[in-house]
């Protein structure tokens, strides 16, 4: 039985490792023949030593470095997109397209080509200068960086290829990638074009890592490690709660996008204008990629009425028609089933679905559920439960005034939705709703259904707790997400021929924006 | 018995509570007459309802608001400033002229006028406005904000008047603020002050609240209390590391600011250049204030020689001469006799000191220690404990190639300081050793004493864990600290009409700095 390599210090090399594990085909549930290990923690050391040593190494080095190879990397992406997406497929089961060829490696590339044109226009630095008090602060690398990618983006959120990775990578900073078990063979041909991409730019031995796989217990010891500087986890809430409490123990900061369930309401009057346009918007968004994103519309609020009867049956009608889409793996189906479990505990009743199957291999039948206000209200916090896949909960308010009280008891989240007339008859309603949803959701949107996800600087894939650990941070976005992995580094009284090139009196390239005594400006100083 | 009232939901109202305290002299160490309540959960959860509709009525309020507040307060302190020094010299025994009266009464009204300001220009919103996807977003209230004032800025830092005050209040969040024990007087001076500010500008009752102390239990669920948005906390590593653990756990950011020794490198040509005055100078800021400052420099590195044998022993006599301050209470003389105690278990010999008493009241002789770089680098955890106070630490490394190894065990701090010579002989090393110490310190300075901490929109009072818990923060400094205190709302194909004023089209002052498209600018959309 032949092992894959670990990425450790600049070279693949076998593992120490004595335990394997191999992915599962989820459209067969049959076992892969590629072989993986799990790394013991010698070999985890081994990697945060070498990561600190490359940390050392980048400190001082200009963007452009780092922007020559996230470019270059991207190139090698783009060259073997067949490869990745027919591995990504046979690992994941999601489409091939649009999703993965037209979709997510476009979208991969394009994160890594705007992470490279921030490091090299050091629009995350944000250099600050006090030209009276001659105190000069900037933005710059935190630490080594570990990154945990999920199961449902093998591509633009894998840990060594994905939004994290980027980010972190465009700060100056090593990653460590933790690959997700589900797709390890995605994640190996990625680091094999990571390497090659760093050797053929003089990047340090060390820059970029990966291993598979490591115990629970060594995860928490990695993220709480003292040469570590920061976290970036996405994925389940349980693993990623117990990463925090390692991570926070220790001081690290842990990005986290643990759950979300993204309530959509549908005000009165949006109904009775376009029903049935309605109809379709959501099914699609609900049950595309069967429904496994972080930004799955999960949870749809409506007021009791004869308009909302007829949208909760044209629902019903086109899931239960629905061809039934293959889960990423039978984990997430068994996950998926739990967390239905939990809701219909809960008091909310079964429409349609709610059997494993229906579809080829890891499956479960397109489910959607309801529940009244008032029971939600009262077990709001089960009625939340994430049942992350191609299912939905109504829930049903007695009458318009009963928004309040069901936005009230929502917990944080990724993104909240109001769907309103176009002639302004909601819009009084609106005025009551929104103050609600907006603080506890990271992205409000009107009219449209949050499972786009655009990379743009002004997106916010984040929220407040439990969606994310810190509702000031986004996962998605370019320059704010570098951010995440930054420290604040302040000069004070510093000799000016010692500055790092952003804080000198001279604009290093003319074009860098700097808040220079209160005024964002691309001139010299003086 | 009369028990002093707390303010809660707009109210000077007597407290629930049955246990009490009193503020100690430490000059006299003698109890003051004052007696105050020690607030029960009742007490505090009506205090944490009361915010929270506070923080629901101002959500869209304008940053004028929040100014006219805050300019309005320190006007009114500003009447009283000469009440306040008198109660706070009586509480502290920090100096009447220049500390409390010159220095930090001074700051404190700045701070809160700059906090006002940046409430008013919108510096901390760095509204982000993507046209062509009509993606925008903004920073905004991150809900209640309790803040925990340490013992040794009365004023400054004080829980109801200063810098986490000011930046909470500038994001347009309620504030319940927690006294510090040693001076409940003089916070309750200030509480009077802002209540009645508050009523003058119409805020809401229960966006600002004061109470004096609570159980620890009841600490720790204050927060991490659903209801609040984010806690500032400045003291003792020991308490701060308990309430960050349970608000990490619930996922609420806690900002700390817990312990810092400053180390300061003096190069051997600074020391051969002008050793005479870095004695003064290193002398004046230790001493200053009887040594409690964060920023105080506890660690003084030197490369052994003839002339660091000169400082060592000026500084030695100049300790010894000099008049022994009063401490902020017997607390803070124990805990300092603590950490020499393991500092001295560690390795280091006494240079002069060692004792208590020498002053008024509360009072410990100034201390100087000195160990080899050998033994640093051996038990560099120990030896970086924390002496709070008239006291500090000698490391006399072997030769100047030890300086890297000494730097590199070096934990978290708030501050970093080199002294080198000025006529280049010092560069060399000190481009071996900036490297080291600067990714460990939030603040790194050149030639000068780290004591000084300018309000500057460029200061970093911040850094590593365990200086604070999280390296991308500055607890002081204007816009930049207010930051803390905001999350990201980000609006997504919203409406023109229901943005808020700052992302909309039009520039609502016409000097809001937004970054459209990737570039700062003041103008309209269009």
């Amino acid at each position: 039985m032949s092992v894959q390599p670990v990425l450790i210090n600049g070279v693949w090399k076998a593992s120490a490792g004595t335990r394997t594990f191999q992915a599962v085909n989820p459209a067969t549930l049959t076992a892969l023949p590629e072989v993986y290990p799990v790394s013991p923690w010698s070999e985890i050391e081994e990697a945060v030593q070498a990561a600190a040593r490359a940390a050392a190494t980048v400190a001082t080095w200009p963007g452009e470095r780092f922007a020559r190879f996230l470019e270059r990397y991207a190139e090698r992406i783009d060259a073997r997109a067949a490869e990745l997406v027919a591995l990504a497929h046979q690992e994941t089961a999601l489409p091939v397209e649009p999703r993965l060829s037209k979709a997510e490696l476009p979208r991969t590339t394009s994160q890594l080509r705007q992470a490279a044109a921030a490091a090299r226009d050091g629009s995350w630095l944000r250099p600050t200068i006090d030209t009276k008090a001659n105190i000069r602060a900037v933005f710059g690398p935190i630490g080594p960086v570990v990154v945990f990618g999920p199961n449902n983006f093998p591509f633009a959120f894998n840990g060594i290829s994905g939004g994290d990775f980027a980010a972190a990578v465009a700060a100056g900073n090593p990653v460590i990638a933790k690959g997700h078990s589900c797709h390890p063979g995605t994640t190996r041909l990625f680091a094999v074009e990571a390497q090659l991409a760093a050797q053929e730019t003089d990047m340090p031995a060390g820059f970029i890592q990966l291993i598979y796989r490591t115990d629970h217990a060594d995860g928490e010891k990695l993220v709480s490690h003292p040469q570590i500087g920061a976290i970036g986890y996405t994925g389940a809430r349980e693993t990623g709660l117990v990463l925090k409490t390692a991570a926070d123990k220790a001081g690290k900061p842990i990005y986290l996008e643990l759950s979300s369930i993204n309530p959509v309401f549908m005000l009165p009057g949006a109904l009775a204008e376009r029903g049935a346009a309605l109809v379709d918007e959501f099914a699609s968004s609900c049950l595309m990629g069967t429904g496994q994103f972080c930004t799955n519309p999960g949870l749809v609020v409506l007021v009791a009425g004869s308009e909302t009867d007829a949208f909760v049956k044209a629902v019903q009608e086109k899931f239960s028609a629905a061809p039934v889409g293959t889960l990423l793996s039978e984990g997430v189906q068994k996950h998926l089933a739990r967390g239905i479990e939990t809701i219909r505990a809960a008091g909310a009743k079964l429409l349609t679905g709610g059997e494993p199957g229906g579809g080829k291999g890891a499956s479960y039948r397109n489910t959607l559920l309801t529940v009244s206000g008032d029971q939600f209200v009262a077990d709001a916090a089960r009625l939340q439960t994430e049942a992350f896949g191609n299912c939905s909960l109504f829930v049903i308010a007695r009458d318009a005034s009963q928004l309040s009280s069901i936005a009230s008891a929502m917990e944080g989240n990724l993104t909240g939705t109001i769907y309103s007339a176009n002639d302004g008859r909601d819009d009084d309603l609106y005025r009551t709703v929104e103050p609600l949803l907006r603080r506890r959701v990271g992205r409000l949107l009107n009219d449209r259904m949050p499972t786009g996800v655009a990379v743009s600087p002004a997106m916010n894939h984040g929220g407040p707790f439990p969606a994310t650990g810190h509702p000031g941070f986004t996962a998605v976005g370019i320059p704010a997400s570098v951010q995440r992995f930054a420290a604040l580094y302040c000069y004070d009284n510093v000799r000016a021929h010692r500055l790092p090139a952003s804080l000198q009196d001279q604009n290093p390239t003319g074009k860098l924006w700097r808040l220079i005594d209160g005024t964002w400006s691309q001139a010299h100083i003086g």
